[in-house]
């Protein structure tokens, strides 16, 4: 197979994550958002957003690259729900395996650029990362708040644990964390959340 | 409002282009597929394809940006199918008007830069656009190729038809036309598509 066959077989494998269904319910008519959806409105956000990292020089271009495939990986590991501990505890193992075998399609030196890019989200160690896992935490947050907190009704929810899943908000962009402060106080006021 | 309160109040607008349908359908399941899911295709096959561009130095990163943003205005002015030629009588309008309200609920100067980023998209006079708009010709092709030419059985499209949507892909990306060709031809012989 030549590069460009590569790249067509790789990108119709990936139409795959349009069916992968997340928790989080879309705002209108409350379905389930799939991957693909959620990772075009991290990119989106990343976009209009960035002015609100704390660092300086971020590579913007970098973070947009990461948010879009940060989640092909689920295509074979499927969706973890962010608040199912047992579900965390093989995640990694089937992730790595998802990226070994689905950026193996693309060309070799595509292939490697992609699985470095997709462990730098994974580890959080950079600005870029950290800027891209607050979109990731921030997404489910604005669709659960104009859903009446939809994803925050299931067993075990509590705001202690949005908090905590919050926190690289904290981190990366304070002036946001503000704002995710006054919304999960307000969802618990309006009874869309347990404190 | 201050910026974080505009920006927001996009973020959460745009939620609704995840329920624009496009003539398309998926692969797997036939389903079909919304505008969120396609610019998020388009954006993945921009950061792969690249290095088919006729051009050099190409703005990967504003071709990355424009295809993320290039059906927003469809949230108000509705998917126009590719082969209704009523339908294009007043999209230009449509989409103009739309384009006015939905960016300008962000921040002036990036709600400035996103209508010039979207008029630059629409005139295809740099490089950056026609890349732009040959993924998002590419993009349907290859959903229609596995679909068993799904979009290609309404009344009305032929190979000509279809030769002639395409042709800023030769013009953007000469090494993929030769492979459009030879999966049209292939969508002929196998009866996906009328001659």
């Amino acid at each position: 197979m030549n590069r460009l066959q590569k790249q067509i077989g790789f990108i119709v494998e990936v139409d795959k994550l349009k069916h992968v269904l997340r928790q989080s319910v879309l705002i209108n008519d409350r379905r389930r958002e799939n991957d693909a959806e959620h990772s075009w409105h991290l990119a989106v956000m990343a976009m209009f957003l960035s002015e609100h990292v704390k660092e300086d020089n971020l590579d913007l271009f970098k973070v947009m690259k990461m948010v879009l495939i940060h989640d092909i990986v689920e295509i074979d590991a499927g969706d973890t729900f962010a608040y199912d501990e047992e579900g965390y505890e093989d995640k990694e193992e089937r992730e790595m395996k998802a990226a070994q075998r689905i950026f193996n399609l693309l060309p070799t030196d595509q292939a490697i650029k992609m699985k470095e890019l997709w462990l730098e989200f994974e580890e959080k160690a950079t600005p870029e990362s950290r800027y891209a896992a607050s979109l990731d935490r921030l997404q489910p947050l604005l669709l659960n708040y104009h859903s009446e907190g939809h994803t925050w009704k299931m067993p075990g929810v509590t705001s202690e644990k949005v908090y905590e899943r919050m926190a690289v908000i904290k981190e990366s962009t304070p002036q946001i964390w503000d704002y995710v402060v006054e919304i999960v106080e307000d969802s618990i006021d309006r009874g869309y959340l347990k404190r």
